[in-house]
């Protein structure tokens, strides 16, 4: 980053930290007590559903209430864009793939489709920033903030400015949802190369290597990776980022640095879920590398992420680690778009249906031993 | 196992097992075939959908056709039995537990009640072997065959006839279920006291010490988990089924020494499931313990079986390593009633409905690279 843009964000985005933070606050404590209470009374040994019992105290201390609302309808938002980097060779996939996704998910063929209409939840794809133009067209939302970022290996992915816009892209997707209804939100992206920023926004954040953080994406062979590898290390080092405090204290600058138009929306998404009191449902490393910027901006997110599902790539481990996250599920998915977010959606649901319908050992009249 | 009821059950062993046998086929490689070019022409990374694929892939080879038919409507079987091996102290529940939780399974307030409406799965509750009296009600079959077991510790859990009579109850449910729309098939257990023969049977297919299969099943403490695998090891030794051979050559043997009513229907669910051709989801630790009493009678039904979750309870751990099967869920649960299998219904559905619903790269006018 130059010096100019950094002074910039830095500026920039403690406004924007400051306004997002501001909205964005701890969980209830007491909603979460009440879901431990109601749970020890309901028909089943103490702790007996694990993981399942953790989330329902989540879903009280996010909504503030207990029983929580349903976490339903979900809302998918697949935020879209290019990536400069692409040049390096980082992807055997080209650029036009990126758009063309963008005709599947609207003519509903992807994956994230199948599993979204499964589920009962909306699928939105916002252009933030696809090198190609776009036409309008129902499902899809034109926020283009820039066509692609630049080479983060040789420069600023975005500038400051262009971060904070595709932030705010983000924030305003998850806020026009909630309004509408969505009552749980997922995060979905769709950019070829686009692990290649998330591998390096994980190393800046964690403090990790390029090479534990660095994944084979769509499949990428051996000698392929190793470029990949030596790509995320040069845009780490160009750009500073090489100990997590440079990063922490400027999140939006590494963001602009070495991340993409896709990352920032999400982070932006995450950030205003949580303002708006609704769980945000992280799908893989591109999500989990935007929420390490969410994190930067305003601790609180934190409480209102659930980790849908652990990719196969290296650095969605390490970043759910950073988080302090454990996965739902994991599949060994690796294709993004918001389907392991999809898919974990079912669970999300259970645990809040637990606590407004099971019954206690009293209504049950079933012989309570603890 | 007393000398009689050994040659009786080794010879009438034999004759249900070469029964169900010849009813359970290898799984359908053409159509596995099949399923494995479809997913490599979809508009997705070859393998990036993980274990979905895997899964897909399996309700092909099930079905013997590609695409396959969706895996729902989905029917849960509860299997009900009380353990005479409860007076051991093995659980600070009492006996009649098992049958206030039948109740509340059919007022539908249990957990299996809740996961099982959101799948769309019915949930029929069989006494196989309730000690308490069970008066007739919709949703509820009554197919006692003995009012609960015998203390495995001291004594057979049964008879010979009488695990052959619980395994056609299994058998004959799944059968029905089947017949009227059921597409895929959940194990599910209720039983005071069940985690202990369900180590036992663990152990015995295993060959695993009785300290590596035994759990804390609802929670219990130190002392009484020393206790419980002390009646695990005595069961074993008193048997004869120190060595899994000796369970493998006569699996029904060692399901009537040391096992439970509901365990010998859940064998007999799977093989008529697996007979069926449809997939069998399985639970915990019970449904576990009573598919290795499956296997030795069939070897082909495991490519029926889908591991819905890995039970808290070292047991399923041991017996899915046994089976060969890695589960889809891992949530810490330790309830049973078929509560992890139900949770997987939607993985099954997703991967069903990703071979019948994704676009191809040709449809979708997407660049494939592969």
């Amino acid at each position: 980053m130059t010096g100019r843009a950094e002074g910039d964000e830095r500026e920039n985005g403690v406004a924007v930290g400051a306004g997002l933070h501001g909205l964005v606050v701890a969980l209830d404590a007491g909603a979460a007590d009440a879901a431990r209470k109601r749970l020890d009374n309901l028909t089943k040994p103490p702790g007996s559903l694990g993981r399942l019992e953790e989330l329902a105290i989540q879903l009280c201390g996010i909504a503030g209430r207990c029983p929580p609302p349903l976490p339903r309808p979900a809302a998918v938002a697949v935020f879209a864009g290019d990536h400069g980097v692409l040049t390096e060779g980082v992807s055997p996939w080209p650029r036009d793939v990126t758009a063309q996704m963008v005709d599947n998910f609207l003519a509903g063929g992807a994956a994230i489709n199948v599993f979204a209409r499964m589920a009962g939840a909306t699928v939105e794809v916002v252009d933030v920033g696809v090198a190609t133009p776009l036409s309008s067209r129902p499902g899809l939302t034109l926020a283009k903030v820039r066509p692609g970022t630049g080479n983060l290996r040789v420069e600023d992915a975005m500038t400051g400015e262009e971060a904070r816009a595709a932030l705010e892209v983000g924030a305003a997707v998850a806020r026009r949802l909630v309004a509408t209804g969505a009552r749980v939100l997922v995060t979905g992206d769709m950019g070829i190369a686009n692990t290649t920023p998330s591998a390096a926004l994980v190393a800046a954040f964690s403090g990790r290597e390029a090479e534990a953080v660095t994944g084979r994406g769509t499949g990428i062979d051996e000698p392929t990776w190793r470029k990949k590898v030596a790509v995320v290390a040069d845009g780490l080092r160009r750009a500073g980022l090489t100990r997590p405090e440079v990063a922490e204290a400027a999140p939006l600058d590494a963001l602009a640095a070495v991340g993409g138009l896709e990352h920032a929306a999400l982070a932006g998404f995450c950030l205003a879920g949580a303002a708006a009191r609704v769980p945000v449902v992280l799908d893989g490393v591109i999500a989990v590398s935007a929420a390490l910027v969410a994190r930067a901006l305003a601790p609180d997110v934190v409480g209102y992420l659930v980790a849908g599902h652990r990719s196969a790539e290296p650095g969605a481990a390490v970043g759910l680690d950073a988080l302090g996250l454990r996965p739902l599920l994991e599949l060994d998915l690796r294709l993004g778009e918001g389907t392991g977010g999809a898919l974990a959606l079912p669970l999300l649901e259970a645990a809040g249906r637990v606590l407004v319908e099971m019954a206690t050992f009293e209504e049950a009249a079933v012989t309570d031993v603890r």
